[in-house]
């Protein structure tokens, strides 16, 4: 569901650093009861020679671009709240490192949005926590 | 006009491959009347180490966005005919081969496309037919 | 802010090329006061057996994505407008050169937008003029 495409400099981050910073991602979803395998996070590694901000190539530019389907953040207050976490789930990668950084999360109607093949439960709180409970796509 | 962006495992697709899913993915807009040339089809291989699922680097997902621009799909049930459709052309070469996968297909409003600096004709149904008898753009 | 994302084949675009091309990107935004630091070029080069054309594999096709967050271009002359000008950018690297291309501009919702951590200061103008004017986002 949330997909989230980081686009960075080809030393920003380490194996590990990656993989930190997908945890993070992912519990702030299964935080409010989202399945974990909904999340996905891509890594794009950029040269600097491709990668321009104010017109000038880059190696100290983070780019993040998330969409979420499985829920739409219903008021203002709530859409500054994820940001917020969200920041502070990047902070100690990107901004403690001395990167700048740039994000922006799409909310994208989730009709014609599949999980291997089949509707996903959003309607359907307890086949959703089934799927969150076993962690993958159940037909129901 | 679609887009379909296919982030997969280093080793999911061979040539072969690619080149079918393409061809079936053109097929599900040229069977409706769209030319051939407006379906773009971009395979982004990802190392495992940069493909987090569950918070979780993989090898066995692939995650398709695809955008739609020259048709907004009208009814809740279309769209639903279009998501089954889109299942039955990756079938063989995801699900058939153990991989878990994603889709979701977004309609983004066309007002701002071109091809090759023309505005496609999408109110102009003859002229389309002449883009896809002779599959490129035609001045108009 | 506005993104652009440049799916292109291995050897379409030199070093300086991309360097004209995004500094040509900027400063559509620039002369209108946005801040020079709001643009983001991507350029992602696609292999021919990754990147399909009417079902074929194409080493003469650039696929230009773009998506605007600080504003939202209102009236439809505008956004008319804002692609022609956007074709002339590119059209010495990609029209000129025998290239086929395809453009779309995307319009997001800025709720869920934040520079450096910082939600951009779209409704105040002169903070946005003294973001401009330093090229980085600034605490207010």
């Amino acid at each position: 569901m949330p997909l989230h495409r980081i686009y960075h400099p080809l030393s920003a981050f380490s194996t590990s650093d990656k993989q930190k910073i997908s945890e993070r991602i992912t519990a702030l979803y299964t935080d409010v009861g989202l399945p974990a395998f909904y999340v996905v996070v891509l890594f794009t590694p950029v040269e600097s020679e491709s990668f321009f901000v104010s017109g000038k190539p880059t190696d100290k530019f983070v780019r993040v671009v998330v969409q979420h389907l499985a829920r739409q953040i219903p008021s203002e207050e709530g859409k500054k709240q994820f940001s917020e976490k969200y920041e502070n789930v990047l902070a100690p990668f990107v901004k403690e490192k001395g990167y700048d950084w740039e994000v922006h999360v799409e909310e994208v109607p989730p009709d014609m949005w599949r999980e291997n093949g089949l509707i996903p439960p959003i309607k359907f709180p307890e086949i959703e926590k089934e799927w969150a409970r076993q962690n993958k796509p159940i037909p129901y």
